[in-house]
């Protein structure tokens, strides 16, 4: 992890669970990065209060309100951390923010299906096309030619909930708007991959590990985050359009 | 393909290409269905002639209005399908309706990701859903356990387009809104497998080849689909919730 050094974060759905935890160990880090931009939809709110608190004691910390799930929001967000960023780009931009609705099978809705999907899917591909400027100003800023996270990224967070080849976590979870919209996430992973190389821009989608829940083997956001961060520091042009677990292990499709 | 004896089936999409080519198919075999119904969106417009047509020759075809992207008007075909299969159950529901908008990937927007995911992802959904009853009737009314088309299946028209492991389609058309619609139809059909089981429905998902179009393998609609049909025609238990081609090949997720 002493060789991850980001000039610049964004992380959405940075108020709580993982991407709360990404914010902290991003802050806590030896080289910490210039400015940690933390995402969340409510930046003065209740439920943004942990995030206030680390603001008050770490001045490169830049809470900004994002809702993901509408463009308008994203657009007001590219501009301010534009502005912030001066002349510079954005290192790293990590799509944590996403929803699970609890639906039995049989009852599940259109407006379900849109709702996680929007905010799953659609969100992380409007954040990806937003800022892709930033992130190739990044890219183009920083030395040789080698794909990695310190020079642009985008980490998409998804989860073995979108394995299309794993049903035994349709037994644990049969909630097919998440399972859906994770499957997506991770095409569309894909296609950034594919169509950002050109750019210098590395993607790659992550399994955090099934956090905070009793599903499976549980991990705690710490081991999950220290394992993410880990794993973020050691990719390169080969893992571009992979997806990895929290400890490294490609997942499959 | 003589084997397949399938007492009623529902087609959607039933008035153009793949849809179209079914409807035909399955009006021509030997033993034809006893109902064969036609979803389409406008019976009576212009784009439904051909199956007007049909229709004026084959006593057995009930054209329906359905746009699989409104839950009411789903209901309503459903109600009507009911009314004309008296007490027995529908064998065979084959979701071939699917839109492919194209955009280029910085030009996608949060409509286009909606809109093409209602009509590709949401729309079999909710198809399989409303009509499980009545799927669950054929398999109920049909002899012995082994799961297959003649007794109670759902299939659904995917494309190597949904694959996330084979990124020489995204080369072929980045169309970013049909690729993650696709994958998480892939996943829809794992979960419909493993939900619907115990109701002894099998459910699959098919790529129908590259069709008319000019992209990879140019394969004509009859070639796909007298292809398809006999694919349907050996599916059993071991094939549930898998993924294969017009010529019965696996294809990867």
């Amino acid at each position: 992890m002493g060789e991850l050094r980001v000039h610049s974060v964004l992380v959405t759905g940075a108020n709580r669970g993982i991407g709360l935890g990404l914010v902290q160990h991003f802050l806590g880090m030896p080289t910490p990065p210039k400015v940690v931009f933390a995402g969340c939809r409510e930046p003065k709110g209740q439920r943004a209060q942990e995030l206030q608190n680390l603001a008050s004691k770490h001045p490169n910390l830049v809470i900004l309100p994002l809702d993901v799930s509408n463009p308008a929001s994203i657009k007001a967000a590219a501009a301010t951390v534009k502005e912030h960023l001066g002349g510079s780009g954005l290192t790293l931009l990590i799509n944590s923010a996403g929803m699970l609705k609890i639906t039995p099978p049989e009852d599940v809705t259109l407006e379900d299906m849109m709702q996680v999907y929007t905010t799953n899917t659609i969100g992380p591909m409007l954040m990806g096309q937003v800022f892709l400027p930033l992130l190739k100003k990044a890219a183009q800023g920083s030395p040789g030619s080698a794909l990695s996270c310190s020079k642009a990224a985008i980490i998409n967070i998804s989860s073995t909930g979108g394995c299309i080849s794993s049903p035994e976590v349709f037994d644990m979870i049969p909630i097919v708007s998440y399972h859906c919209s994770k499957a997506a996430l991770n095409m569309l992973t894909k296609c950034q991959s594919l169509g950002y190389q050109e750019h210098s821009v590395l993607c790659v989608v992550l399994h955090p590990g099934w956090v905070q829940t009793d599903m499976g083997t549980p991990v705690t956001v710490d081991t999950s985050v220290r394992g993410m961060l880990k794993v973020i520091s050691f990719l390169s042009e080969k893992d571009t359009g992979t997806f990895l677990n929290w400890e490294g292990k490609v997942v499959p499709w």
